[in-house]
């Protein structure tokens, strides 16, 4: 009988943001051996970023290599396929159409590579290293710049029939409402619950009120940071922001409970750090809108991952399931 | 080396709906070798209910003992859970509160029994016999008094961390919309595309315009019937009345693509007899709302199976599968 050594193997995790992108070497821990980073925004070419990224990673695999294997690469990426290893017309990326970037790294680093999306990634790496250990169905939503969404039922990933399942801050929330300044949809989660959904509420609450504090600032600082920031002053505009953000939110959330019924909803990213200004009314919301059945039963709990490691985490764990 | 002959193995598959229940004997091949049916309205009291089933079974049993051996028994039923094998709070039956259905089945019957809410039975009989043979990744949406459904993903149903996943008949389609007649919820999908729903509609849209068709009924007689017969006959309002309902419909699929992104949605139920009536809006509605990645991909297909037999094949294969 052989037994593997898994203290001797490593894998990279690769979390690839619009901005940023930070790579890491991960063991079977969870643990982040060395970490590091490089712009994204950087490079208009594809190939450009992966030759950098190679500049950036070469010498930590020659480092660790030394004591432990490679076993392979994983990478979480907007619109990253799991089952055709490319990304597809992601809106934030500067690489447009479909990339085979799977193939591509393989090649250039001669490892496997697995790739999902990065809301995916992140999802994985709460499951085994953080807030969801130990959980079989839940949801994890990102609310950062964009809503983004992983989806685990029966402790396995939802991918959908061609990898793009769990596209949640594009479902809609509100028929007819708010234009999504890139998808074009109408009322959308995103439109409402994600850092740039607040600050176009915040912008259109604080011109129909004049005496709101969020009038003392240039329309160009107003983010769920500045929000925040009236709000906690006691500012009732600020406070009103939140609260209908969290309305949009927890009835989306309603609906989401009624499709997987998850044990726990994970809530992640900037707009999080409002809040009970904006997890309250989420919550109220929510159980307002559940049947019966669903009620007091659906935790809402916040990641416990740094963002970053998070998904560097789930990305290279990905290997290792595959 | 023991070969088990499946020819010789059998399973019972019982439909239970609020009026009527179903039941037969079904083979691996699904066929169903003979079937039956009880009201189950007639029954106040739920061991009433299983001791007339188990007089009109016991026979069957007796019968086809004799060269096959029984494996089981599968439920499908309104609010029946897989996990613990009871029916809870189920609306429409006339047994409240929760009922230990799967262990007194098995104590009257001697048999092992396995549960599962309705809509998942027809949808697992669906794909392994019917419309969504060979496919892992599909939703099963019934239109019938109410709105049911089954998700399956990777080829396997969604049951979430209670049992009780898939109530997409209650999700919000319209936020402080129609006041559900039952659950009190507003503006969900099943208090417009339910056969229900439709009838509200109708009666609503008869009333303001005198001059349709609709008018030559009783109020009583309103129902998805007879505003397809008058729909067939080009009453404009008639026509209206399903275009409405095929926009919340098709809204609402939107949102279930971008959740679980599946190969197809599977309708049934009475409702889809309206047709192109229904089902060109729906598609139309739910192509509008879908991000570009997830356009013109789902398929949406009517069941093949006979209603009662895919509950009734459904549930028998819950008794091999587990």
């Amino acid at each position: 009988m052989s037994l593997i050594d898994l203290s001797k193997h490593v894998a990279l995790g690769i979390d690839i943001g619009g901005t940023n992108t930070k790579f890491g070497v991960v063991n079977h821990r969870g643990e982040v051996l060395e970490k590091g980073n490089l712009r994204t925004d950087a490079y208009e070419k594809v190939e450009d970023f992966i030759d950098a990224l190679y500049q950036k990673i070469h010498p930590l695999i020659e480092r660790h290599g030394k004591e432990k294997n490679f076993d392979g690469i994983g990478v979480g990426a907007p619109n990253g396929n799991y089952y055709k290893g490319t990304i597809e017309q992601a809106p934030n990326l500067p690489w447009k159409g479909v990339i085979p970037f799977g193939e591509m790294m393989t090649t250039k680093f001669n490892m496997p590579c697995t790739i999902t999306n990065d809301a995916n990634a992140a999802a994985f790496g709460e499951m085994l290293f953080g807030a969801a250990r130990g959980m079989k169905d839940f949801i994890m939503i990102t609310l950062g710049t964009g809503v983004g969404s992983g989806i685990v039922a029966s402790g396995k990933l939802i991918y959908g029939h061609d990898g793009f399942a769990g596209e949640l801050g594009h479902t809609i929330v509100k028929p007819g409402g708010r234009k999504h300044w890139s998808t074009g949809s109408e009322g959308s989660l995103e439109a409402y619950a994600s850092a740039t959904g607040i600050a176009i509420t915040a912008k259109k609450m604080r011109a129909e009120f004049p005496e709101s504090m969020l009038n003392q600032y240039l329309e160009e600082s107003i983010n769920s940071k500045t929000v925040h920031e009236c709000a906690l002053k006691g500012d009732p505009i600020a406070i009103e922001v939140f609260r209908y953000t969290g309305q949009k939110l927890g009835e989306a959330l309603a609906n989401f409970v009624m499709f997987s019924s998850p044990e726990a909803i994970l809530l992640f990213g900037g707009v999080i750090k409002a809040g009970d200004f904006i997890i309250k009314p989420a919550k109220l919301y929510m159980e307002r809108n559940l049947l019966p059945i669903f009620r007091n039963k659906v935790k809402l709990v916040f990641s416990e991952l740094d963002e970053a490691d998070a998904a560097i985490l789930g990305a290279s764990a990905l290997v290792w399931e595959k």
